[in-house]
């Protein structure tokens, strides 16, 4: 415990979000989207965000389907519409969404992060109380920090 | 996906954080540190830093040693009290010391937070990668917001 003495307070902020959203809409993932865009808007630093089709959702007929595979497609590209524009609205200045597709923890770490390369990464919990899936292996894998909001 | 269209953006802002060190100072330990102090003393808001005396971690014959136990007691004193002087020379105002004692993520969750009350828990993450142990369960198991600082 010799090292902390010499060790120097220094302000840390994050310099670029990935804020990760799905649809299922929940009370987690507004305070989530509210927290990301404070924290976007308060040092003006950019937002991303992501939602990621979950290609392992759809059974196997729907997965032949292009139909439908594409008519999710525009409801996730609408949904990251629609925080988007609230959050330019609110005042975030440099807003990207980004669709994923396939697993989505793998997605988001192994194709969203190394693209966008966020230094945090922001999720809801979409539970009452247990770590949801996505969240958990994201906060167990990435790289970077990671804020999981309750 | 309708609920979305009428949610609106709200500020989110944390009220009271709990940052939970260890005696490893590592990297992540003193990053977690820098931003637990950069957010109380932006908000202004209390922060509390919370070490525990792992009981586990002394074999049979230290535990039953009073003397190592106070020396291990005294020592984390000692580092708690290094950290909150610095807090406090960074400009945080209101630092509280928590010493707690057993296996560090319960005592974290079933003692420290239900009296301390925090609204987020800050922590390192002693691993290069993957998350350590109480990190992973204090994320995992918490009612607040968590922050993974790597």
């Amino acid at each position: 415990m010799a090292t902390e003495e010499d060790f120097q307070v220094e302000t840390l902020q994050f310099k670029k979000l990935l804020l990760a959203v799905d649809d299922d809409d929940d009370e987690s993932s507004h305070r989530a989207f509210n927290y990301a865009c404070t924290l976007a808007k308060t040092y003006d630093i950019p937002l991303g965000i992501v939602s990621v089709l979950e290609t392992g959702d759809l059974n196997i007929y729907q997965s032949l389907s292009p139909d439908i595979v594409s008519d999710r497609r525009s409801q996730i590209a609408a949904h990251l519409n629609t925080y988007v524009t609230k959050a330019e609205a609110f005042g975030v200045k440099d807003v990207e969404p980004i669709i994923g597709e396939g697993k989505p923890a793998h997605v988001i770490l192994e194709e969203v992060v190394p693209s966008f390369k966020p230094d945090v990464i922001i999720l809801g919990n979409h539970h009452q109380r247990h770590l949801g899936s996505v969240a958990a292996e994201v906060t167990r894998e990435a790289r970077d920090s990671v804020i999981v909001i309750r």
